[in-house]
């Protein structure tokens, strides 16, 4: 069994050691720079943990983990154009830097990239994996035009925001995992425990995105915070905001999502003080109690030797900031 | 055996037999929209004429067909946000339809569709399929940049223009035949001679496109003529007649294409006439004749039955408009 750092420290090197420049270089510059700036790499560490877990032969896994890694950096260059977002882990987005087309082009490629490299494992595994990783990058798409649906309309419910979340972001925390347990021959069973888990591990993960999002400290976040209220973002903390607050906070709120001509500044310490006036903080917070809680009921039900799940414990506290 | 009116006939049911409109509509919707608009649909037909031809099951091959018609089909969705084109086959691009986000992201998923469908065919064969899909994907999108690159450098030599069609346009074709030829359990040298016999077919028909772009009749083009020399483009067209034409004319070729501000109509027309005292036209003739003719030469090097080669034959000369 390897330890978390062991994991890490195995994606790392994996990264470092591909050669993302090629040419065309308008092509291949932009992967490179977005690829090895770093970021958490969660999900790749995801799948070889699970792989860990379920005592698979973490080589095979590698490549596959990339692909997740690669993947996810795919969305966030695409989303970061239709996002209108300069930064991205404290450096300019690939659409600022050069331009949408190019930003649009790069990540296509990247995309392809993926399944280059999830195809570099057992050619037996090859089916399998591609068929949820699939299905997943399809609905990470789902979440994300969902995501730019919710923009514009006047009403969102919490559950349909909880849906997208889950298209968008626990989707592919839960098929990382999933892909692991697949690489190690995991049962049926065991394959759909870990995805679970990853499912409520990752709509907690997004939950604690959006407080910080608000919340956050910019050096620390790495973009600008505040972001999701400029752009009129409904997240989990603006419509369970809108529920608790009385009628005079509620028309304040709306108008000044509705109002284009606001300076953003002003438009994102005004919506704050609101959110502050609700306490909507405590209720988000409570809510990824809950589903950090059913995550690690999924994580129960899994049998094996206990200490096997200590790599997993302690990334989830750490996806959730959690001081234990 | 099938007769090409067979193949075409199963490739036009599988495509109608598809539910490409799921929610949310604003994803799906230009998806259904892009996969019903007819086309071509040359590459699907290209897979299962290749399978046919080395005497495999067709069935196994219907999905990886769709799955190199649906790649296509992203591909002019992305390209058409790129080019800024207004038209495709005659009706309104996706994002000038929708918006460039939503082509973007109904793109994204056509791609991850592309592989869902591919993975439908034996097992056994799934990896060496998304292989060299994968493999020509990447090269599709090298094409398309170098193309973008081209527009805005002052010289592009023949050379490296033919190399860049050969990514945009001709690996597709050639990898369209290359996974009929792997379902069908073709051997290494018979995929390697169908794989080139595609690319000298392919190159033969990007030239005819391009020829069409600036000769064609815009009704049975189904895009706007003209369109390369609007946006500049560095076709072999304008490459070879910058070649032949007096110092004079390329004077007034290199100014025509420099200035932003002409009246397009204007420029098509002035850049067309000097094409047309080159008589440049000739010249792509020739050059697509040669790709022809060494299309011929890897196709009499599989040793199959002559008449299994009729379908290859009829459909060849149908992309290339020949006469007989």
């Amino acid at each position: 069994m390897f330890s978390l750092q062991d994991l890490q420290d195995k994606v790392n090197l994996l990264i470092a050691n591909q050669e993302f420049k090629k040419t065309p270089p308008k092509l291949y510059d932009p992967i490179a720079y977005t690829m090895n700036q770093g970021g958490k790499r969660i999900r790749p560490l995801l799948t070889l943990i699970a792989c860990d877990l379920f005592g698979g032969d973490i080589d095979k896994a590698l490549y596959p983990a990339l692909a997740l890694e690669v993947f996810h950096n795919f969305t966030l260059v695409h989303d970061d154009i239709m996002d209108i977002a300069p930064l991205r882990r404290g450096r300019e987005t690939v659409y600022k830097r050069w331009n949408s087309n190019i930003a649009i082009l790069s990540g296509d490629t990247m995309f392809a990239l993926a399944y280059q490299f999830a195809l570099q494992t057992d050619h037996k595994l090859v089916p399998k994996i591609l068929e949820v990783f699939s299905k997943a990058a399809i609905e990470v798409c789902e979440g994300q035009q969902l995501d730019m649906d919710f923009e514009s309309i006047p009403t969102v419910n919490i559950e349909d925001y909880l849906e997208m979340i889950r298209l968008k972001t626990a989707v592919l925390i839960a098929v990382s995992l999933q892909i692991g347990a697949i690489v190690a021959n995991a049962s049926e069973k065991e394959i759909e425990a870990i995805y679970n888990f990853g499912t409520h591990l990752g709509m907690a993960f997004q939950l604690m995105d959006d407080l910080l999002d608000v919340y956050g400290e910019q050096e620390q976040f790495g973009k600008k915070t505040g972001g999701d209220i400029a752009s009129n973002k409904k997240t989990y903390l603006f419509l369970k905001a809108l529920e608790l607050c009385n009628k005079d906070e509620r028309k304040l709120l709306n108008d000044l999502y509705n109002d284009s001509g606001i300076d953003p500044d002003l438009k994102i310490s005004k919506v704050k003080l609101i959110f502050d006036q609700t306490g909507v903080k405590a209720d988000v917070e409570l809510l990824m109690q809950d589903y950090y809680d059913k995550a690690m009921d999924c994580l129960d039900s899994i049998q094996v030797q206990e200490d096997r799940k200590s790599q997993l414990l302690i990334l989830s506290a750490l996806m959730l900031k959690r001081n234990y």
